[in-house]
């Protein structure tokens, strides 16, 4: 099982750092995140290390994903929130604070002021397919 | 394989609504965010129709789950961003605008304007444990 000794959320999982645990399985554990956003902000992570979503093996992925239905319901019944945001952040750029897979689920309300800054673009003709070409050839590994 | 004949997103599935498709399964397709908040910003939804990830059965949400390292690694390859936000939206409030389950994969470089907006709070002693109690019996059904 991949562990980096100085991770913060390895030792969470390990149980070497306390946390608030509000579900576990052999594969992902959901805990109360400290710094939370909202009351009821929680995070998922697979209990394997990968710095990032780009280093996790699909299924590991997989896992967590698999149980975002039932933490995001439990979420809504806990905090009664109207919605919720799922997030997950690669990259200093975007936010991430941990270097350990993590996904939040953050409980919303009207007026929050949480949310994330949606100022929608739109493309240039024919800039879209251009995108999906190159998408397809990363994907594919197609020349 | 349930369909909302109303949804845009199950037209885009049908291919009854033209999109710049990057990836496709039997459970998943991803395509580019016509209304994109940086370029490159892909869409991710399940073939079936959901409203919400609360709805989603497990299975469906990991399926999407598994296939978002391929395409987050897609998309720094193809954007050359730095880092990018994974995201599913649930409820107005949260800025959902699609009833279909669907998460956002938004490529993020310095400076762009774009994330989260963070504004880290702290519990007061013991509530972060309550919330756990709370989440478990949630999640558990235990009285």
């Amino acid at each position: 099982m991949p562990r980096d000794p100085s991770c913060v959320f390895c030792k969470i999982v390990a149980a070497e750092i306390p946390s608030s645990v509000v579900y576990e399985d052999q594969y992902v554990l959901s805990f109360i995140d400290i710094g939370p956003l909202a009351d009821g902000h929680l995070l998922v992570i697979p209990r394997d290390h990968y710095t990032n979503l780009t280093d996790a093996p699909p299924e590991v992925v997989g896992r967590v994903g698999s149980v975002l239905p039932i933490l995001s319901r439990a979420c809504l019944s806990v905090t009664r929130a109207e919605g919720f945001n799922v997030l997950c952040n690669q990259g200093r750029v975007a936010g991430q604070a941990v270097g350990h897979v993590h996904f939040h689920i953050i409980p919303r309300k009207e007026g929050d002021g949480l949310g994330y800054r949606w100022n929608a673009g739109k493309y240039p003709p024919g800039r879209d397919a251009e995108l999906a070409a190159a998408y397809q050839k990363a994907i594919l590994g197609r020349p």
